[in-house]
């Protein structure tokens, strides 16, 4: 039997130290290929380039496996390999991160990481986001790689429900022992944002944007919960974005 | 009793014909915000400006009304006037468009329209992208600004769910009298994209994303349908990604 080919992408970049940790594991599995951003693309969301032109060059960043890195968005990255690199050859999986920093919550829809994943999902290829729960771009992985193991074994053999990609959040190792895998839902959260207004040499007004967690839910179903009490989180993520329990609703009130 | 307040942005960019359509119509309902991206955005999805500063200027673009424009993405755009411009204020609605160009079925995790309305439905302000299938950047838009109107006055009057924002896609006149409003779920639908490679003046290869949409529902419920059929298609739209319907047949595949 050949060995499945894994299609591997990310947010931070192709020279972050995340992707090279879900290189590494991946290999593990099967003929491993990579298209990443050249640079950090993080909260780029679904965001693709399409008012612009796009590069996409061959690197030799990991040693011995086939890899490019493009100057577009991580969906750019996915749609790139699917509809050019790998012309009708399809992955059997596609993972993304790993992430330096969470996904949970509603960080989902800012995500360039799970951006990725579920642009995947929308060609039916399974498909996973990783994230640790720490920013640090020397971050350390090793608590988790055993996780991101098992996990990625699980989706390769029991493959994933339809329309769904999960988005997997993993405690910081500065938490402490991780005690198992929750499979969650999204928190009600959002962030609040305090915009940074600085002048720049020129006199001329700019900002930064910074904000703030707001923590909208009690419940212990979520992937916020779960990671706070040092569990993995797995959130089942979706690319159909109906509200259908609105729908009766909205008959009533909108249609002639 | 005071004028509601609507804050109004866009994908196209603040001179496109579709923002000043929409700038017109609110206008009758209430003191209008103006704050939208400098430059088109199309595409952009639910990103945000995080690793570069933002731009705001006062503009007069239109003609007495409140405006800014933004370097930013659309939702960078809510956010500065979610959190800067607004201060303590609130809006009592955000409408997003109109669009030149469709936003059904898969569209809507790329769309920028859609981002900015999803965005304000966050914070539970009621939200609406309107959308015009018609591309063309002096596309008539005469033939749907009842229908607007309408849809506005229903929501001002009755509200939204909450976490519920409306993904609203209005024929182009070209195909004839508008026989109703449906409210529908996103069609199952994806693009395939066709990279168009060439070579620029130094040597160096570059791409251009294009591609074809490839419909694969045939169901009379979803919004490809309705416009297709020349109905206004009202699809409510969430910013909770999680499958829900996943997540027990989840926790007997990943769970420890």
């Amino acid at each position: 039997m050949s060995k499945p080919l894994i299609l591997v992408t990310n947010d931070d970049g192709i020279n972050s130290k995340g992707i090279k940790i879900l290189v590494d594991i991946m290999t593990k599995f099967g003929e491993v290929l990579v298209v990443a951003p050249d640079s950090p693309q993080s909260g780029m969301g679904h965001a693709i380039t399409v008012g612009n032109t796009l590069r996409l060059y061959k690197t030799k960043v990991f040693n011995g496996i086939n890899s490019y890195q493009c100057s577009g968005t991580p969906v750019d990255c996915v749609k790139l390999a699917k509809h050019h690199i790998l012309e009708s050859k399809r992955p059997e999986l596609l993972v993304s991160g790993i992430n330096h920093g969470p996904n949970t919550s509603i960080s989902v829809v800012y995500s360039g990481t799970m951006a990725a994943a579920l642009e995947a999902a929308i060609d039916d290829i399974p498909a996973i986001g990783f994230s640790l729960c720490d920013y640090a771009s020397d971050a350390d992985f090793s608590h988790i790689t055993g996780h991101v193991e098992k996990i990625t074994r699980q989706v390769l053999d029991k493959g994933l429900p339809v329309g769904v990609a999960l988005n997997v959040n993993m405690p910081s190792i500065k938490s402490g022992p991780i005690k198992g895998v929750k499979v969650c839902r999204q928190a009600r959260a959002r962030w609040k944002e305090a915009f940074d207004e600085r002048i720049d040499p020129y006199g001329e007004r700019y900002f930064w944007m910074a904000g703030d967690f707001n923590m909208l839910d009690n419940g212990e179903d979520n992937a916020v919960w779960a990671i706070k009490n040092n569990y993995i989180s797995v959130v089942p993520t979706q690319f159909d974005m109906t509200s259908h329990e609105a729908i009766q609703e909205l008959k009533n009130k909108i249609e002639d």
